[in-house]
């Protein structure tokens, strides 16, 4: 949920913490094969699990059958950008990636290994997922900062064993590109006619950016506007440094063809939507800004914990449609609802990759699913808890996969959705046979 | 379980393979804490965990409470010597550690990450190593070939921010302490004056040369022989690579005063103790070579799947004591008897190591549980099994740390037994839990 997780930085109330401290923990291993009887081990250990390891010595495919590693991901994370709370070192960063762990399980039904490391270089964070790679089917990368983001997964994307995704680059992406479909279809605007404002241009927005391009958005459609104003070829501090900022010098190069100057309010004026991912407000982007938009307007205000304008305050200035990160204002841009069906459909078509192909595919199943729901202003998307919301994107993204030759197991989307409900059904089964078995103790009141 | 790995290489049923098919896998992530909410998320995930994540950016030893850090270890390997099937490589290594993992779970109550990576050379294995040591409590490093074992091991075990044990060095060599105190105790031999062949010195044997010396023994009690013969000054092959062979040179110029040449049957001749973890047998070590050794001889024989003498010969050669690796014949020398109760008092004092001292604190704890259940010459060990073995290997590792300053929680020894049966119990229930509400078909007839 990399795109409300500054919700962080609220005053959280003080039994987050304590309860923390109870359970010590939000995941752990669990065997997932009977032991009983010290016999059994000789099925599990040695003699028995040398012909396992024989097999695969002479079939290394033969790993995803004998062990868990097609239903394995490891989430990596340097602790660079963690929350909203910044550079704040791997074990500050290993509780969110704990919690992101435990909803992998809880709606996607995949066993993710939380791996907080010390190394911060991209060249080593690189090098630790390519070593991890055999024992897993995938990599998520998490709360890593920019731009060292961006050359960590361009690299990983073209060069590792395993599908490797940047949940706060491509899952918050996703994500708000099945809103936009949503609200360009409830205020009655055409793709490609928008004219799109992105506020803050980070991970997120960079990666919206790119998905929305994919889409088939041309870049004058853009106006991008960062903490020093709005993106253009004449913006030296970047040109300067653009090896460093290469990412965002193709932006400078590629949008604004009328090379508008100025801050917020000029990249909003006669915009029809507005994609924010920049500092907390509530007043980041004032009221004046949005009501220079077009007419039925769409502004998605996505810092967290306090969106850059209030819903309220949205309206009032004559917005269609308000979409925030959080989860007690309508319209929740929220990862939740695309990485646990990403990854599902990522691993049970055992993938080679996650390409942008596959994240529209799971942007556009996330759209149906809202579109089923019943659209209005404020109803774009599904809820995540929903099996068959996870259940129908990795049943999108598995299709994908195999429609663009990704996929090493070909498989239908019925196929795809049933394996995706099962895994997930599972999964809840367990924790509530873990917690009505007295071995997870339920919430104190 | 280092010393009987090999026991692999035995013809092992089929059904081992089939029911690793039909589990795929054998350990999982799971939920600690209980989600059965769309609400809960707020506590475990954003925006209650930034209170976690704050708490641990303001004091660093917070992630051991507010995370399930304390709990948690890595199962390091790059599949360079899987069981004795050779460099099979990291995924066909998969299948042993996450064996390993059910171990630790069933017989610690600790939760083991498999991790198999790519990497091979012994600087990378650190890196990665090092990298991970924010997210674990401990390290075990398994089944990687020597030499580079012996350097990985050093490396970590001076430079790395938890923990690192090799079990397939120092497991093996704690049970193979126990099992000699236990043995010597039967035979009225003494320790201070027997004489001991160690055939193969690869990593097993060399770990049980340190053990033994750091217990008290004098090199000159030593004699010790590898596929080439009898090690002595003069051995060349190894003098002349002494910066890669380093501690078989040491070897060399601390054992044999004598300078006895020769093979098997000169080592042994007049030898009170042998112990072998050379090549499987049954007739690697000669009856007529055992029939050469002091009266009430004590022979280790350790290869597996087959022993390098048969528990039968070795009788019928006149030795007092025959152990073996093997669960079918008495006196199982099994890892499994170390290594859980080692890692959960580590990890409950939080130790910043792992010293000898440590490891002879849990030899003599296991030596001691031996001795309740009755020795004699074929029972010289106790169950792997009984939570009560594994308890108290961890309060007298946990207890040697305390003395040592070697903990960061100082316990006793009443404390650290009760916590292990409070952790091994729960696992134990857990599983239960898990196969009674379904979630775990039990094993099939």
């Amino acid at each position: 949920m990399a795109s409300n997780k500054a919700e962080a930085a609220a005053a959280a109330p003080p039994r987050a913490l304590t309860l923390h401290r109870a359970y010590r923990g939000k995941i752990q291993m669990m065997a997932k094969a009977p032991l009983r009887s010290y016999g059994d081990l000789a099925l599990w250990y040695t003699p028995g699990v040398a012909d396992a390891s024989r097999a695969i010595a002479r079939n290394p495919d033969d790993v995803y059958e004998l062990t868990n590693r097609a239903n394995t991901i490891a989430i990596i994370s340097d602790g660079s950008r963690v929350l909203g709370l910044g550079d704040i070192g791997p074990e500050a960063g290993l509780p969110v990636m704990e919690g992101k762990a435990l909803l992998f399980k809880h709606f996607g039904g995949i066993d993710a290994v939380p791996l907080c490391i010390r190394p911060q270089a991209p060249q080593e964070i690189a090098a630790f997922a390519r070593a991890i790679a055999p024992s897993v089917g995938a990599i998520n990368l998490e709360d890593i900062s920019a731009p060292k983001c961006f050359r960590l997964l361009d690299d990983l994307r073209g060069n590792c064993e395993v599908p490797v995704w940047h949940d706060d680059q491509q899952g918050t992406a996703t994500v708000v590109l099945a809103a936009l479909l949503n609200a360009l279809e409830v205020t009655g605007k055409r793709m490609d006619s928008v004219r799109i404002a992105l506020i803050g241009i980070g991970a997120a927005n960079m990666a919206v950016y790119r998905l929305l391009r994919a889409e088939g958005l041309s870049g004058e459609q853009f106006i991008a506007c960062d903490s020093r104003g709005i993106l253009h070829r004449g913006r030296a501090d970047i040109s300067h440094a653009r090896d460093t900022f290469q990412e965002k010098w193709q932006v400078c190069e590629e949008t604004n063809p009328e090379t508008i100057t100025g801050g917020i309010a000029e990249a909003l004026r006669g915009a029809d939507v507005c994609i924010a991912f920049s500092q907390p407000g509530p007043e980041t982007i004032p009221a004046q800004a949005v009501s220079g938009m077009a007419a039925r307007a769409i502004v998605f205000a996505c810092a967290n914990p306090v969106p850059e304008i209030l819903p309220e305050a949205a309206k009032a200035a004559g917005v269609a449609i308000i979409a925030t990160g959080r989860s007690d204002f309508p319209n929740q841009v929220n990862n939740c609802l695309a990485f646990p069906g990403v990854f599902r459909g990522v691993l049970d078509v055992r993938a080679r990759r996650i390409s942008d192909g596959m994240a529209r595919a799971a942007a556009h199943a996330l759209m149906q699913c809202g579109r089923r729901a019943g659209l209005s202003e404020t109803a774009l998307l599904p809820r995540a808890d929903e099996i068959d919301v996870a259940a129908s994107v990795a049943a999108a993204t598995g299709v994908a996969a195999c429609r663009e030759g990704a996929a090493r197991i070909v498989l239908d989307a019925d196929n795809l959705f049933n394996q995706a409900v099962t895994a997930i059904t599972a999964a809840r089964k367990a924790m509530d046979a873990l917690i009505d078995g007295g071995c997870i103790a339920p919430l104190p009141d």
